[in-house]
């Protein structure tokens, strides 16, 4: 299944990296909701390949396509479809799916689909279906907006490079929007030069480096999310482990909360001009699955991109032998950069899905 | 929502910590599925509280009452719903929900449910919930057995305490098994003594510890999961998020993998006896989403028990003033132990649900 | 499966007509709905056997024990889950299911669930599961009353015996109201007399009748539905086509509208003091799936029921030869006066399921 | 919602009549399922106006774009996207959709969707939308045929035209394969004019007529289905409720059967040649929401086309006044002949979902 079943939106992904197109199919849009050209437009090349020199040279123009659902610059309320050509296809750069790549899903695939998979590219699992999964946030982005909800992601680390972290407190919202309009989206600029600098090594090496994403949301009022099974915390880490390459995901403190004593880990409440808020956000905004009204923060590990051109060790399906594998392919020494938005949009959509209730007793 | 909506599993949790009874119905089940009552019994201890001096001293038998579904000893294919009474309740012990505790879901379920939940003990949010998924697991677990699946899980940390890790290509599979008898489940039985002091410590001292539990499938075919939204692990983390105190969740190497080279990380295919596997086992048995046949691992952090005796600030919604708070329940040090049969139980139901795949084209 | 998942409800109905209980846990519920147990009890008495003669005399009180998801009288909001439990169980009246019941399910749960399933007294498939329903329903119908919508049904035939039709475009508010108070729910009293007669005259004859329930809902909005999968029309076909022996559904002017002419069928758009109307109401309320503001009406086609006394032909499924069968056990020699709250529920949680939307863009 | 949840089937039905498109997403179809360019021709062409002088003069070629999903001419497995331009768009036509058309879902579609819906021929509620369920619909027809399960319709009643009916025991199955070459889909030929002269007169009067589709299975095995909400029944309603126009759904006698005797409905169950079928099939195929290995027969009533050319009163929403409205754009005077194959491809899909179950305890 590749569709998101969300309380409210139902999403449909779909589409392979060499086929006619990417797209989406989203339903359960409210009516009304704008359009907005340039800020998908704006979306789309912070994903897109061919933007700089730490990206892939593939060059997509990634023009978003919409086919229903949006009538005179507004959404219907009906299903929309939107669709994004693939204008740049060279299958040949691909095999068959037969000598499988290390780290990506083309055994998998063709175990699963029993061998009628699209193997060029990665098919259904390339990297390119975040693109729709972009636009589609870029839409959820404009919901959470209307409410005064901002969501933003930087990278926290690459390779071995860190930057800083979000003030979970107290965030620095004017930061946080600065960060789309970032070509290495860092809170600390002075980091974003050894990103690059890690980024182009690794290239230069035919290797590739990976990273951890940080993603806040604030302005999220208490009481969005369930317990159990359609908290918050669940519903973000199933739709970001829909992002290729993601290996973990960390709410608050996350993995550092294991070596906390409660005394330190809980936050403590307080009155702040007749406000409720925690003193500190350790648990990142969420407790019992509900948001608590401070900001959201959460961690995505980002595995290095597979695809390298350094000779690795594979078995070739159809010749079951073992052989060596040169990826010389269109490939990233890192995604993290691209994939901070789409791990915002992941974010957008889940939030939006959750905080689409209204109804009263 | 507190319903788990998989593909082909529906388990709704239900109960308050303080009402009739906690409970799970399940639909989707197969029929002719064995219950075994001393598989239930054994799992339902492992849960339960007031065992041991590590955990909390409230009492429950935990007895497991199955109401429907069930048939001379085997599931009927209808739904099955079971029911756990409270027995030991003691509403005195709670108030009225309006003394926030800290690192609970007072206040969001306060907001979330407009003021009619049920504050007692935590009420939906109660980690007692727990009990019929560990109920539900064991069905799972029996359903992944006939086909020589095992699902087990160890405390890898308890507060500053490591024990050992999983050999990720060669999984122990006696050890893994082996586990389930033990009081502190872990693999280097020298860890055992240090946690607990670790946990007696904290106890002492009216605070409590995390830790991080490791849980690993053998025995999965290739082919299982799903791209995007469904996958192996968009699944296993959205169920195992329901458990009230996780924080984090990561797959194979997870976090470390972001600082992993990619002719590091990816695993190379090999051969093994006419088999294909994979040489390392970073990406934890997962690639795009589906299983690859090597073993699943996977990690999750579990933050300190919010409820601890030591004197916290707080406020008290009622009177709109801060407060300060000591908690004088019953309450655990460290739930991690009780933990690890609910982490192995979420596994098992994400796992049943994912491999309920049959049709052909 | 036995759930309804609509699109905010969820609704697991479980039990068998001889197991410990049968019940009902849902999802999505409200958080401040008062649970009257006065409501409950009316409801669950007027579909309760052994009222009178004109029902199997199979005595159950049909008492509802609460488990979950109420707290102080009303809904938390977090999954409620009701139980009734089997007190008066006679398993020797029934077979193990070989002897196969023409016009049950005796042999297509044999085969669906491949022999595993309980046999007794029909079990999952017994009418005995419409109580649970009857039960959510009545939490229905409180979330619609508080909205002024009012949901009735009467027996609009029995046999060869019509009641009046409702007016769909003026609907006597009060008759409809009456009709939760009468022993025989019609509109017109003289037929209550001839259907008596006609229950009596079958059950005689060891024999049943069938008959049509009309039910209405007054006071619904316009603008409640869905286009496509998820219309009003959809919804609650899906839920009436639950109920056992229901084997046809039309809406407004139904299967009579498949003679008309457009220009007859068309319920031409007035203005009625300021407010837009219809003038006719052959589309039974619902334009496109969604509510027009006009009376729901829709009709329900009951089949007789097929437990009878007199000899039938069937088959003994072990000894694989055909057989007569005489059914001995208790029966209904009519089961639509039981099946009209059965109706009320099941078009009232369809109601509540679609209404339950709030979003804004 | 204009998504099919279907127990393995998602299938999200988008476009707008006078949009750039319509189309279809469906995910969870398995691998390899041959896509027939040949069959999908068939089908659409039968759906498809400006076929003859029975139905509207619009003319579209319908032809099936598909995005993804297919490879090889086969399905991958992964989601499969369809799309169909709308290449003879005149919205000069239609209006604004202030003046309600009579019938439709002007108002209603207005009052959901807070005036952003597209107005333009009905937007999302048009009768076109009809074309990509016909296409997933021949999707689901070759799942069908590879288990010899055949699906076809007739035009049972138009006006007051009858047809003959299927024999329910003993259907003629190559007279339920010719239906689908026939200009007029019939039984009995001699109807056929009949009918075209029935159509041809409503035409000139500016009217319209409806109908009765009488839809057929052949070729089910007992055993598919499920109790409660998620039979056959159930399923197949809520499919053919998505089809503009039907009004009432019924399984086997259907209503009939409200006046039968249980002596008279119940299907005495015997052995033919060591295989159980019944004697009658006034349950039409299915007992207790599962199959019985008997032909499955349904029938939906079709209401006219409320497009007629006849002047009718109705509402200006803008100008809040009664006017008269004449509809001059194009229309069928009788939608029934090309709803068969949509009929036939909702039954399909609804079979195909319920059939791919393969779960083994």
């Amino acid at each position: 299944m590749s569709i998101f079943l969300g309380s409210n939106l139902k999403i449909t992904v779909f589409g392979e990296s060499h086929g006619p197109a990417v797209g989406v199919a989203i339903d359960g849009l409210p009516p009304g909701l704008p359009v907005q050209e340039d800020e998908i437009a704006l979306a789309m090349a912070r994903r897109a390949p061919g933007q700089n020199l730490y990206s892939t040279p593939r060059m997509e123009k990634d023009e978003v396509n919409i086919l229903s659902g949006v009538y005179q610059g507004k959404t219907t309320g009906t299903p929309l479809c939107a669709m994004i050509a693939n204008t740049n296809v060279r299958r040949q750069d691909y095999g068959n799916g037969s000598l499988l790549r290390p780290g990506h899903a083309d055994y998998t695939g063709m175990v699963r689909y029993q061998g009628f998979h699209d193997p060029s590219g990665g098919g259904h699992f390339s990297g390119r279906l975040t693109a729709p999964l972009v636009f589609a946030g870029v839409l959820a982005a404009q919901w959470l907006n209307r409410r005064n909800i901002v969501v933003g992601a930087h990278a926290a680390m690459i390779g071995h490079v860190a930057d800083s972290s979000f003030d979970p407190c107290n965030l620095d919202t004017a930061a946080l929007a600065g960060l789309k309009k970032k070509e290495i989206p860092v809170l600390d600029d002075g980091a974003a030069e050894y990103m690059k600098a890690a980024i182009l090594e690794a290239g230069e090496n035919e290797d590739s480096v990976g990273g951890i994403i940080e993603c806040a949301a604030y302005g999220l009022p208490a009481g969005w999310g369930s317990p159990m099974f359609a908290g918050v915390e669940n519903v973000i880490a199933s739709l970001l482990f829909a992002i290729p390459a993601v290996k973990g995901v960390e709410f608050g403190a996350g993995f550092a909360m294991a070596e906390m004593r409660g005394s330190e880990a809980n936050d403590p409440f307080i009155l702040q001009e007749d406000k409720i808020v925690t003193a500190t956000n350790h648990n990142g905004g969420v407790n019992g699955g509900i948001t608590n009204g401070m900001p959201l923060i959460l961690r995505a590990a980002v595995k290095p991109t597979p695809s390298i051109g350094q000779s690795q060790k594979t078995v070739d399906m159809a010749a079951h032998t073992e052989k060596m594998l040169s990826i010389s392919g269109r490939h990233d020494p890192c995604i993290v950069l691209r994939a901070v938005p789409v791990v915002e949009a992941a974010v957008a959509l889940a939030l939006m899905d959750i905080g689409m209730e209204g109804a009263k007793a």
